[in-house]
C-alpha cells in the first residue's frame, strides 16, 4: 500500500505500471483515498467480489490485467502447469461478479492469447500487452461515448444519474458520467443530480466524489427523491450506464435503473443509457436471459460496522434490474447514439 | 430510564401512566428496546424533533401529553405565569415538525381546554384527561382502520409498504400497518416487502421490527428494488399512511411515496393510503398548499457514527412528497375506504 509512486497522478480506478496493478480502493471512498498495489491476481479477484474495484468496464480491465499476471511468476514453465495456473486463475476470475459481460469478455479476449502462444517465451508480455490494449479500448471507448453523448442535450441541462459510470467504473473516463462531465464541460449541464444508490451507495459516495473533483454543481439525494424532482420539472434527462444490454434493447444496470425509467415515462423525460459495444451481449436477444446477482444481506442489515437492521431479517436483494428497451430514448456508444427499436 | 415499569407490557410507542409520560426511543430500533420516562414537555418535543417519537398520530398524542404537562407542576399559580407557561409549551411543540397536521390539531384541543378552564383549580387534570380523549380516539381509529381496510384484499395477498405505520406510529395499533396487521390475521396476506425508506431507515428499522414481532412473514428491501417486483407481478397491491391529505385526496406521505404510486400506476397496481380523518386537512385544496419539511442533509452523509459521505457535499432533502388523489386508489379512514375522486 505505498503510494509514493502516485505522487503528482490524478485520481483513477486502476493503473498497471512497471508490471504492477494499482487500484483504488472504492470502499473507502470519499472519506479516504487508499491505493493499493499488487501483483496477485487473487488480490485483483477480491478486490472485485469486495467492490473494491467495481463498474463493468473496470472489472474488464481489471480482470484482463489480473489474468496475464497469473502467470508471471511461474517458477517452474513445464505447459501443463502454465495450462493449469491459467485455468485456475480464469475460474477465480470468472466467478467474481456474474452479471458484468465485459469481465467474459476480457478473460476470454485474455484466453485467446494464451491459448495461440502457450509455448511463446514471453508468454507473459503478450497477455499484458493484450491486457493493456484492452484498457486504451476502453480509454479511447470512453473518449467517444462522452464526444457522441453531447447530441442528448438539447439547451443547458439538469441532469440525474444513478450509481457511477465515470472514471471510477472504467479504464477511462467514463461512460454515462463522461458524457455528463463532457457536457458540463462545454457549458450544456449545469447542475446534476447524484441518487445515493443503496445499498452501496455508488452515487453519494463515487459519483459524487467525481462530481466534485471535476467541479461540476451538484446534490445527492436519496433514491426514492427522484420523483419529486419530476414533478416539479426540475430534471431535464436522466442517464445511467448499464452493466449488460440484451440484443433488443433491455437494459441490465444498477437496482433502481428501471425505476427511473418508469419515471421519466411517466413524467415525460428522456431516459439515455450510454455504455461500449462491449456491454451489448448479442448472443441474448432479451432481458429475460439475463441473469441477476443477488447480494449479501449484510448489505441491508449494517452499514461499515455499524448495525441498521436485524441478522434475522430477510431480505431481498437484486443487485441489478432489466429496463425494457422501450423505456430507453437512446444508447449512446463509442460508434454512435442509437435509437428505439433497437438493432446493434 | 428504569423500565421496570414496563414489565409485561407488549412494545408500544408511548404510553402515559402514573402522569408520567414514557415513550420508546425509535432511533435505537430494532437492535436496542429502550423506553424513556419523562415529565419534561421540552424533553418530548425533543423526541419529536429527533424521530425518538414519529409518525404523524403518535406525534400528535405525544404532543398532547406534552402541553398537558408543561403546567403540571407550576410553583406559582397566576393567571399570567399559567398562560405564559403554557404558550411557550404550545409554541415549542408546534415548531418540532410542521408537516403533521395531527401535530397542530391535537395542540389546539388541548388549548381549546386550557382557554376554556384557565381559572380552574384542577386545569392539570383536565388537560391530562383531554389528552387521553385524544390518545383513546387514536386508539379506536387505528382499530376501525384496520377493520375498514379489510375489503381492499381480493385475494391472498402480497403487499409492499413504505416506511412505518404501525403501534410505533400511532397511539393504538397503527394505519396502514394495522391493515396489513389485521389482513394477515384474516389469512388475506401472506408476505409483505418492507422498504427500507432512506434516509431514517423506517422500514428496515421499525416495519421490519413490528412484522418480526407480530410474526408475519417479510422481506426488506432497498427503495429502489421495488419495480423489479412490481415488474415480476409479485405485488398484489401497496398501500402507506398519510401525513397531511388535502380536501382534494392528495397525500403528503414519507419521501418515496409518490415515487412507488407512479410505479404501482405503470404496472397497473392498487395503491392505497391509510390514516385517521385527523390527518385529512379540509383547510387546504390541494397538495400544493402542503408545506413541506426538509431535513438536514446529515441524514444522508452520516449513518449513526459513520460517515458514508462527504460534509462538504450538497444534498436534497425532502422529508415528504405529495401522491396526486389521482394516482390514489382508496384511502381508508376511521369511517369508511374513499375512492377517487376524494370528497370528506
Amino acid at each position: 500500500m505505498n503510494s509514493d509512486k502516485l505522487k503528482g497522478e490524478e485520481y483513477f480506478a486502476l493503473i498497471f505500471r512497471d508490471d504492477q496493478f494499482i487500484f483504488l480502493d472504492q470502499t473507502r471512498l470519499p472519506n479516504e483515498e487508499n491505493y493499493i498495489i499488487t501483483e496477485d491476481y487473487n488480490r485483483i479477484a477480491e478486490a472485485i467480489e469486495r467492490l473494491e474495484i467495481r463498474g463493468a468496464p473496470a472489472i474488464g480491465v481489471a480482470a484482463a490485467y489480473a489474468l496475464s499476471l497469473s502467470i508471471k511468476n511461474l517458477s517452474e514453465n513445464s505447459l501443463q502447469i502454465k495450462r493449469d495456473a491459467f485455468q485456475t486463475a480464469y475460474n477465480r476470475l470468472a466467478r467474481t461478479r456474474p452479471t458484468a459481460v465485459n469481465l467474459f469478455y476480457a478473460l476470454d479476449e485474455i484466453k485467446k492469447v494464451f491459448e495461440a502462444n502457450e509455448n511463446a517465451e514471453k508468454l507473459y508480455s503478450l497477455l499484458k500487452n493484450a491486457a493493456i490494449k484492452i484498457h486504451e479500448d476502453d480509454i479511447e471507448k470512453c473518449r467517444r461515448i462522452g464526444e457522441n453523448g453531447l447530441v442528448i442535450f438539447k439547451k443547458k441541462s439538469t441532469v440525474l444519474t444513478h450509481c457511477n459510470t465515470g472514471k471510477l467504473a472504467t479504464g477511462g473516463d467514463g461512460t454515462a458520467f463522461n458524457v455528463i462531465k463532457r457536457g458540463f464541460q462545454n457549458e450544456l449541464v449545469s447542475f446534476v443530480y447524484a441518487d445515493e444508490t443503496r445499498p452501496l451507495l455508488q452515487g453519494s459516495r463515487l459519483t459524487a466524489y467525481e462530481l466534485d473533483k471535476n467541479g461540476i454543481p451538484f446534490a445527492i439525494q436519496s433514491d426514492s427523491s427522484a420523483a419529486v424532482l419530476m414533478a416539479e420539472g426540475k430534471i431535464d434527462l436522466v442517464i445511467t450506464g448499464a452493466d449488460r444490454i440484451a440484443s433488443n434493447g433491455d437494459s441490465a444496470n444498477k437496482i433502481g435503473t428501471y425505476n427511473l425509467a418508469v419515471l421519466c415515462k411517466y413524467h415525460n423525460i428522456p431516459f439515455y443509457i450510454a455504455a461500449p459495444t462491449t456491454t451489448i451481449d448479442k448472443s441474448i436477444t432479451s432481458g429475460k436471459e439475463i441473469k441477476i446477482e443477488f447480494r449479501n444481506k449484510a448489505e441491508l442489515i449494517s452499514i461499515k460496522d455499524v448495525k441498521i437492521s436485524r441478522e434475522n431479517y430477510s431480505a431481498f436483494t437484486p443487485a441489478f434490474d432489466v429496463t425494457p428497451a422501450e423505456l430507453i430514448t437512446g444508447i449512446i456508444t463509442e460508434e454512435k447514439v442509437h435509437y428505439f427499436p433497437y438493432s446493434f
